[in-house]
């Protein structure tokens, strides 16, 4: 498999392409609006065909760059099931599995940053982990449906009980991280270690962060693949003018 | 080994950290002064010992945060044999090799950045190629003994002759890109492909870029191991307190 971590410095957001090298197909996780010229010249100099576009949720801090890509490869998008999204090609959901040659991705629902999250586990060996869990933070619960009690039952259920040498791929990082592993936040993680549910919430619910710069336009955006009407300040979503492409 | 490829988002530095697991001992190339909290707080969790701190040139556009993880852990300074730097604990030229238990790094000397850049081979299969070759592009040449012709030659001669799949992991990328290939760097960066040695000569001197911020700091800073003088603008480096540890 050929693996790329790419970043956009605007947002911190990590875009995770996996590659098939025979089949010569490619999938992105969390591809942004902003980098989707990037993107699509590292596909075309790698020589590789875009299959998927794969959504972890629907993101509050960054446009999707999933209807762009869709509509330039006619790759097909793909988003959490309970997401409030009608616009993807495929809707998956935990336990359901995708497979892309040599590559082969597990959904484990991960709600509680927002209520439609999904962890992709890949060849059993690293973990795309979105905003539920980030090198030695978490994503934030206050809004989208979010619930501290929620992401403290996917983070310590679902995610730290995989292996510990399992590789941990967020969507973020602030600090400069790139990879961390199972292990490592189970033991250092400075938002579960110590704490049970009840104080989780309680931490979580006194952060009192502000909202993110781009909420307003990136919620309903991404609502539709990130989709926008020209004109409107970019807070009117289109619907996608491509017909949905069955798999 | 184990490896980490860190990042300091205001110069767009990169920072390694490589580790033999057996030894629990580790080497970072090219650390950030500003990050070196987040840096000790990594090997502290991780169990890592550090043992080295390596340079690939001194660097213009940050400060080195050798001398502050020398002071804290004891460290050695490694810096290019032809560097202007006098507080180094160990110089290493080309075709010098430095083992640390698993790991084995070859020094392979890359001028044309700067007139004493170091591009470091490890366990045969990755180079971190400081600013000699950058990710689909190479560092100026306008400063500090940099000259283009030298940069050609180091580039296509020294690292385009290694095998195609050898990984390239540069001090800095701009675009969020965080690995390459060899092969990749061949086929695709701009900066070498269809040029000769004259037109690349020509091409660099027509770049007229503006200095980096940091310059006048950094410089003598980094010819220092990164030690400032506190209350003069950090423009005035101080000679490092710390007596010099023999290997």
């Amino acid at each position: 498999m050929l693996f790329r971590q790419l970043f956009d410095k605007e947002s911190s957001t990590y875009t995770y392409l996996l590659a098939d090298l025979t089949l010569k197909e490619a999938i992105l996780i969390d591809p942004v609006l902003e980098k989707v010229e990037r993107d699509r010249k590292l596909l075309e100099e790698l020589g590789l065909s875009l299959r998927y576009c794969l959504e972890t949720h629907i993101h509050a801090d960054h446009i999707t760059g999933t209807a762009k890509l869709r509509e330039a490869t006619g790759c097909l998008g793909v988003v959490p099931d309970k997401a409030d999204n009608s616009c993807a090609d495929r809707y998956i959901k935990d336990g359901e599995t995708l497979q892309l040659g040599s590559i082969t991705i597990e959904a484990i629902a991960t709600p509680g940053h927002t209520d439609s999250h999904i962890t992709y586990y890949v060849n059993n060996d690293r973990i795309f982990t979105g905003d539920a869990l980030l090198i030695r933070g978490c994503g934030r619960t206050d809004f989208q449906g979010g619930y501290a009690g929620t992401l403290f039952d996917s983070v310590t259920q679902r995610l730290f009980t995989l292996p510990d040498e399992t590789l941990v791929y967020p969507a973020h990082d602030y600090r400069g991280h790139t990879v961390s592993t199972i292990k490592e936040e189970k033991q250092w993680n400075p938002r579960f270690v110590g704490r049970d549910r009840t104080n989780f919430i309680e931490f979580m619910a006194n952060l009192n962060l502000p909202d993110p710069k781009k909420i307003m336009e990136a919620v309903p955006a991404n609502e539709h693949c990130g989709n926008l009407v020209e004109g409107q300040d970019n807070k009117i979503p289109k619907v996608p003018e491509l017909s949905k492409q069955g798999e």
